[in-house]
């Protein structure tokens, strides 16, 4: 066997390995009875622990180099997997056991006071544990800096999103910061110019919902004999791609916050299932990262599911779930009460137009904090004072502000771009695929999907890991990754420009 | 370190992985997607591979041959710990990797070919790839009894009850063949003679099966938030001591099956969660054995819930719970149902008196199969000739007759034997505790198991795998095991001897 031969076996391992934890996980957050935590966690750490030895074993890293030198022979998907196990190696030797375990059992702490402190409002409790988080991600940044040629914060960034650079996030993010105050202004006038939407009825069964939501699931392609949808306190997806799962969780008074996020996960889960399967369980068959994770659960949720279009296609099914009457179950209305916005303080509530400023808020934090120009105990007045900057609010409470979010505390830094960038590369996607498959919005107003998730496929799902965000982004577009489609599409639907409102029109007279 | 302390942060790794692979078993048999197979496959593969090498590496056969001069300086639990260990060792280097690899590969394969042959009556197409099973369990068997030091049959045993002896099970054996015959004959006389039971509802609704077996676990001691019940095709139970997860299927025409079958794996999952803290993940710590295990099964379902007082205790639970009325409800009339015996032909239905016959008949012919006596296309006729012989009935089919249990085609040789040992000790320690704790058949018709469970934690749970099967019976009980308790708690049942029957008066007169 080669040097190459023999590290895919390697990594082949790791990679079934790295499921198991994935289904731990899983169970954890959905079936495992609250008494299982410490056994969980042991068996956790186990399985972590094997999976980091055999990743950072000399062997591994001796077949690398040795691999290196057969790459002249390698086709391009084999060289791009022998790129993303160098990657994964590189993340994982830079970091010595030791600080790897600390910085795990200070994660685990420090997310457990915060469950506590969120609730209270005590950002007192948590601040010693998130000031010592700090240290070790500080500590780990400055490892992986050196060792992957980049600055401390995008050495943590490449773990969510690979090839991340601060210089493209800001230009992306100072140009929304620029764009979006006068667009969420203007949005908020026309809004405040509509008729007041239906009353709701008072209750949503959570049978109702779960049976709606499996309808529509099905509907855009999701398979259940390969794939479950469960519950847990915080709604996300996970498995393999032959077996995917995601959760969400139900409010009795409100069955759009379930539907949406359960077609966002959809979103994610149709991404994993698709994924090259001849490349299954090697580096380069892996989703590409965070950032188009992002951007296809947002392609689905955001520009699909909250379109006229779909809420045509959504609406019957809907009624007949819930067994609705009136006019809170028409089309229009449906479609007018997914796309209010409104200066919210909460990121998993805010609307489209004022997301970014809350992810840029996080974004431009953690830099500073990274940085060690913010320390942990002034980020309060450091939160509040950037969000009135960037949407004009400020929070009352450390609840309501930088206790709202777990990826602090749980040790996610570098994480919270991903999300915009996310948004960013859904909108360009979308246009795209718009302008190649005319007639998509009739397709998607006729309940079929298959032409969009074909185009997907070929576009980036069947693509896993061979090539960069950005040269994925640009083979798919036509152009690099820029704000011009995002920007349309928020003009088009919350300030009632273009295509949007041609297509409400649809809507208001067929059903 | 000492070696023997190397060995247990070694072990304490090993079990945790052993408890990864036990979620992903019970997650694939009652949560994961049909689609998912192949994926679990290679992540079990995986988790085992790695428990394997582990078990097998050249440093654990260095350590244990060093703890070995260590022993003088351990503790009982530590020496009892490394014979553990040792005997663990033993078992996988025994047998080469690609050994075992085969044998894995030959069992699921037949695994599969047997769920198509079974319902086909299909004998024929399941034979080659038993053949080849057979093959390779003689190999394993030869091996293991090298290494051993004991006869083939036994060390294919010893994985399921350690230090079992053919001698010494043999002779229990021929007992209950010498004595079940007439008894059988005698309690289905007796049996003709009662009064027809009143006639049963025709429905019992799944939610209703399932609330009243939640109830009675919680009364018996299961604690939810230290484990599950759920459903699956096959009922088990599995998870680890603070995380025990139980399952059942529900027959809406019969919901005795479930709720007994419930209070069987209660029992199991009972044990286990009572099992040594202090040696959690170590091997000392695991339970003693499959036929301790069953013992302590069926001493719950068997010896406790199949009796009067028990009936008294949960007639009310059951009405209530079925909104149930009339005649049927009654606990003397609960009771008879569940002591029905008859000839039957399938194992898994089969009563108590029985029972012993078709576990006789399976462990004769997995030992002259092993020996190179019987082959495995003799296999339908051998099994006519021998359940004529033992209980006076022969089946029709192979479906109903060597078709019908999963062990021999899922690679389960020398596992049969433990379901009777177990009945044996069950009956055992429970007539000991009957002795040892006066008014306990009282308790139990009150609803107050505490008494019966602190003496068995005492007694069984707690010592783990201290001591061994036969040291373990003889240490709680004052006897080795034999076959008197047991016949008597028969002769009590189903021929009417002695204090059941007086518990019936008990409970005909108090509900």
């Amino acid at each position: 066997m080669t040097a190459y031969q023999q590290l895919e076996a390697r990594f082949r391992r790791l990679g079934a390995l790295e499921e198991a934890i994935g289904v731990l996980n899983w169970d954890a957050a959905t079936m495992m009875p609250c008494g299982g935590a410490a056994t969980r966690a042991e068996q956790l750490a186990t399985l972590s622990r094997l999976a980091h030895d055999a990743l950072t074993a000399a062997e591994t890293g001796e077949l690398l180099v040795a691999a290196e030198s057969e790459r002249a022979a390698l086709g391009p998907w084999q060289g791009a997997n022998l790129r993303e196990m160098a990657r994964r190696h590189a993340h994982a030797a830079a970091v010595p056991g030791e600080l790897v375990e600390a910085l795990s059992r200070v994660s685990c702490a420090c997310e457990a006071v915060w469950r506590e402190a969120r609730p209270a409002d005590d950002f007192a409790a948590v601040l010693p544990l998130l000031e010592e988080m700090l240290r070790l991600q500080r500590e780990v940044a400055a490892l992986k800096a050196a060792r992957l040629g980049v600055s401390p914060y995008e050495a943590l960034l490449d773990r969510y999103e690979p090839g991340g650079s601060v210089a493209a996030i800001d230009r992306l993010f100072n140009e929304l910061a620029e764009i979006l105050p006068e667009l969420l202004e203007a949005a908020l006038s026309r809004q405040a110019e509509l008729p007041p939407c239906p009353p709701s009825p008072p209750r949503f069964a959570v049978a109702d919902q779960r049976r709606a939501a499996v309808r529509l699931m099905e509907a855009v392609g999701f398979d259940f004999a390969h794939g479950r949808l469960d519950i847990s306190a915080h709604p996300f997806s996970s498995g393999a791609p032959e077996d995917v799962r995601i959760t969400t969780r139900y409010d009795e008074r409100d069955f759009a916050t379930a539907l949406m996020g359960v077609l966002h996960e959809t979103g994610h889960a149709l991404y994993k299932r698709n994924l090259p399967a001849e490349w299954r369980l090697q580096p380069v068959g892996a989703a590409r990262g965070m950032a188009v994770h992002e951007s296809q659960s947002l392609l689905l949720e955001m520009q699909v599911c909250r379109s006229p279009a779909f809420m045509r296609f959504a609406a019957p099914i809907l009624r007949e779930a819930f067994c609705g009457d009136g006019p809170f179950w028409q089309a229009d209305w449906l479609y007018r009460r997914q796309i209010r916005v409104a200066r919210s303080l909460i990121r998993v509530e805010a609307d489209e137009v004022t997301y970014p400023a809350h992810v840029i808020l996080r974004y431009r934090l953690e830099q500073a904090m990274i940085a060690g120009d913010l320390r942990a105990a002034e980020l309060p007045g450091a939160w509040a004072e950037g969000l009135r900057e960037l949407l004009g609010v400020a929070p009352d409470s450390d609840r309501d502000g930088c206790l709202q979010d777990i990826h602090w505390y749980d040790g996610s830094w570098g994480y919270f771009p991903t999300y915009t960038l996310g948004a960013l590369i859904a909108a360009q996607l979308f246009e795209t695929a718009c302008e190649e498959l005319p007639g998509l919005m009739w397709s998607i107003a006729a309940g079929e999907f298959m032409p969009l998730f074909a185009w997907l496929r070929e576009r980036v799902h069947a693509r896993g890991s061979l090539l960069s965000t950005a040269e994925l982004v640009e083979n798919a577009t036509g152009r690099p990754l820029d704000t011009a489609s995002f920007v349309r599409h928020l003009r088009r639907r919350y300030l009632g420009e273009g295509n949007e409102t041609a297509a409400i029109a649809l809507t208001a007279t067929s059903t």
